[in-house]
């Protein structure tokens, strides 16, 4: 059984190695603050090729953040955490220049499923994305896909 | 009053704007594929940029699409549509070298409001993302975006 | 391995079992319509009693009626479905007076988890929810539950 | 312009106006616990009556007690409150004889719209629904509904 510090230590290194190999966020400039067993916090400086038509962060753009933090919190407990169902709300808009950061946090675990919450606030703490994100847990450790025909793995 | 000729005109004239303005869209290659008022079709070929940390398409980038896909059919009838609420569920992954497709329909359009679905789906057929957007529509005629604090505009 | 006559079977008895089960559904005279292996179609005449202070049906209601269509569709196959997330819109309102019919349909079938939506209409056409709902399919065949701390069973 | 303690007496004057007025629920013995301006709690005592099939509590009373808190904070500002778009998470069940308790507070509030979070609890704190609802705030003030065709006002 682990301790509290195994637990501590496995989630930093599962959070590191997926913030690393995760090609999508990398692009997006996405780093990754910190992460603890259930938790994550990421961060993303908005750039003007986020931006949509009408010359603000792009929707996608703020979910990827959002789901980013969802993944490696989800996944931080080593067993492999497939994304089923996410909902994203917009209270309001950011822009290029503002830093968004992404707090992730449990809200329930299961032994087949978990629940998270993402909030995504601007720099001044405005909130711009409010995310809900349920997991289905496999058997295996988190690590290169199989893909079992449910729902997705890793962001 | 517009025909129906006109209004099919006007959708057109609005996707293709959106669909060059929209940098983060383009980063991505989406596609146009087609636009109608209310529906629209795009389209976007995975590369292993869009990749997470276990190999498999961000669920940020499938989202990004069925996004897209969402903001042109409801700004189509010409007046700003502000996502306010999104839904993804991802009942299968995809990799890179699929193209996926999504296809947005209306499902009920009110004065102030409007319901959307997108289905996103790989070559094969399989879906992989189907997704549910709310917005709010406000009086002005879409443009350059003006912050009301409700929401986000375009994408 | 059930043939196709076996399988609709199959889903008949399990949902006339869960209709007649269900105290909550038979409380607001939900009637069960059809059901097929990841289909089915319940019915409810609106009753002044499921009006909310502003004399229109509560939402709670309408989505008791769709969550009652999403749970024996999902159900349907015999194996033990329990609901982990859901989403509904309302595009419109309804009355007392009004018969609103859900219709589910299975849009994603894995070995662990499925995906439904459900569209609630009026009598006059107008679609007044839209749902979607994800599963978890648990190994045990549907019956009476037992709690894992994963979901909710059966409606 | 209202002081801070005439808002609270408003918000309490709406709530206890809607939680008599709502019959769907009174039907379920819901009571409203306290009211603030975007705030509400509300309780419930499941009985076998609100169980589905298998002896849970059904998704649609829950989702009905959440619901109605999200409603009461909705409104409580005085302007009419349409929930556009909700969805719920059941990380538990719970059973005849458990208490429920929602409490919803308001995540954002804008010009035209809102977005409210209800978390759901058994008596011994255990998360049972967790729930995001978004609202479009009309002009005019909370009373008998008038149906725009974007919506659903009070519950």
């Amino acid at each position: 059984m682990t301790t509290e510090t195994e637990s501590r230590r496995q989630a930093e290194v599962i959070g590191h190695w997926m913030a690393e190999a995760d090609r999508f966020a990398q692009g997006l400039g996405i780093r990754l603050v910190s992460v603890a067993p259930g938790c994550c916090e990421v961060t993303m400086l908005v750039t003007e090729a986020m931006h949509n038509g009408v010359g603000t962060t792009h929707g996608g753009a703020t979910f990827t953040l959002a789901d980013f933090a969802f993944a490696i919190a989800a996944n931080s407990h080593g067993r492999t955490a497939v994304a089923l169902s996410t909902q994203m709300s917009y209270p309001a808009a950011s822009h290029a220049g503002d830093t968004l950061t992404a707090v992730a946090t449990e809200e329930s675990l299961g032994g087949r499923t978990g629940l998270y919450r993402v909030e995504v606030r601007r720099d001044d703490g405005t909130l711009v994305g409010l995310f809900t994100g349920t997991v289905f847990r496999r058997r295996d450790a988190i690590g290169p896909a199989v893909d079992s025909g449910d729902g997705q793995v890793g962001g």
